[in-house]
């Protein structure tokens, strides 16, 4: 089977990359080739398969086509521009978030066979707030044109999966933490960082109260639903290609309780009310009873993501950093 | 003020600018001018401002910038591909209704002051099908192409508000009954066929059973919700620009009992599975509370539709047929 991660270049995109290479097969089927695309050319990977790296526009119809080779079975759609960014640059935002989905679309019906695809959507798409328990049939209204971007791809993509073009399924992840390496763009940043400097030495800004609660995963556990996404029957999802995965609904007092309080002292309140006005607008917590019945993993407790972090990532953002 | 109805060729967009051309004001404004854009020149018509008529492709941006020109304080969209002929031809479909209003956000966002936009959604956004009393915040899980693609535009339009490049109003309309002319590609053209054929002394296919309900409204109810979209204050909705407005839920029967029994004989059942397929998916009635309190007037019953129709479009339709 031949793979295609769009994003490959990025932090999840590799974390997937390497777990198929650790795996060599999806899904009881060996991987013949992986083809890694993004803006800027991934770097490879030792693999037992081929490894193909791309440069390339994911909106240019050209590139997605060159990304999505005849053949291709599975195609993690990975590539974004992320929450702050969008809300930045809004054409920025729809070319890649909206039109590189359309893109992506366009290069999977000229295949002979409709490929699987998994899309990274986000709870960004879906509104509620501090207070919200959303169901699993909870309408999506974004109060963020990243959020927009996404959801409006997602129903793009469910109808072409009803269509036969492809076979999506379009996973709202939940905020991942932690992250390794730097803080980003992406408003909910700061959920990473709160973790990741205090375990490094350093301090770091707070811009919410300890009281907030967000929805999280670990990078590990995102794999995890990625790879169980790209090889479920789905059948059983009929045109709802949604899924909102069994996350962990955390405050930021729970997750600070997980650091030494020489590391909890690293984490200074800085009241940022637009960092706010972003994050408090996604849901702190989903039912996501469908994802469980569908075979979705629950997302395990702060002290299983902290230990993630230590084992996968600890070490080499200590490197990139030059610690 | 200055208006343009793109899709002012089409059936609604006429009654439209007939409505506003007698009233010669928009909410209490007067208006100064009136633009009607269709894929081919629209006729003009008799007003009290000038008119000014375009042809031109929705999804050109180009084109959609010389509908939209600077000093446009209304934009009512209307332009769209049905929902049968959205299904079957997906390519068309996506330009028009997709490309389509992502090119009259890009023209609204250039002019100095955000105008309204007034988006002519669908009942095809939804599923939910015979059984359902769709809530207003139910979510959209269209089982069409065109339900997804006016979805997905729903959604940028309500992000391009929150944004304040425009100020939409998305109107979900109902089937809309009794429709003058010929039957057209939509799958729901026979609500209004089964109605007006008969009253022009011919036969006509039931492609349902006549338990089967449906959503609909008249065409003079659903330009008195345009008018009111266009003129109501905007700040109650918030960021959710999708309206359901108060139609009226109804069975085939119900529709048929209001002919005489030898208007009735000309309606011949024809059993249409892939005409059942795409409007029994669509909800057969929704709650609509919100509207109501937004001030759309609910639709009267079905005598009071088939009146609108003999008064506004009868002999004009006879006139048109030959007949």
């Amino acid at each position: 089977m031949q793979i295609t991660i769009l994003g490959g270049g990025g932090f999840l995109g590799r974390k997937l990359a390497h777990r198929l290479s650790a795996e060599g097969s999806l899904g009881g089927r060996a991987i013949t080739g992986l083809t890694l695309f993004d803006l800027a050319e991934p770097g490879t990977l030792d693999a037992p398969f081929p490894v193909r790296c791309l440069a390339g526009d994911v909106a240019s119809a050209a590139d997605a086509a060159r990304a999505i080779a005849e053949g291709t079975g599975v195609v993690f759609h990975l590539a974004a521009v992320v929450s702050a960014a969008a809300e930045a640059d809004f054409d920025l935002g729809m070319r890649v978030n909206l039109h590189g989905s359309l893109a992506v679309i366009e290069a999977c019906r000229k295949l002979s066979a409709p490929p699987r695809v998994i899309f990274t959507s986000s709870v960004a798409s879906f509104g509620g707030g501090q207070s919200a328990l959303l169901p699993d049939d909870a309408r999506q209204l974004p109060g963020n044109s990243y959020g927009a971007q996404k959801a409006a791809a997602e129903l793009l993509l469910s109808d072409a999966s009803r269509r036969g073009m492809l076979d999506a399924v379009s996973l709202r992840l939940p905020t991942v933490i932690v992250r390794p390496g730097r803080p980003n763009k992406a408003a909910s940043s700061f959920f990473s960082s709160i973790l990741r400097e205090p375990l490094l030495g350093l301090e770091t800004p707070l811009p919410v109260g300890e009281a907030f609660r967000v929805w999280v995963c670990s990078p590990r556990r995102a794999v995890d639903w990625l790879l169980h996404a790209a090889s479920m029957d789905t059948g059983p999802l009929g045109i709802d290609r949604g899924v909102n995965p069994p996350g962990l609904a955390v405050s930021v007092g729970e997750m600070l309780a997980a650091l030494t309080p020489a590391e909890r002292a690293l984490v200074k309140p800085v009241p940022d009310a637009t960092v706010e006005a972003i994050v408090g607008g996604w849901p702190a917590e989903f039912a996501a009873t469908r994802a469980k019945k569908l075979g979705f993993a629950p997302q395990e407790g702060v002290p299983a993501i902290l230990a993630a972090f230590r084992e996968d990532d600890l070490a080499a953002t200590r490197a990139e950093r030059g610690m």
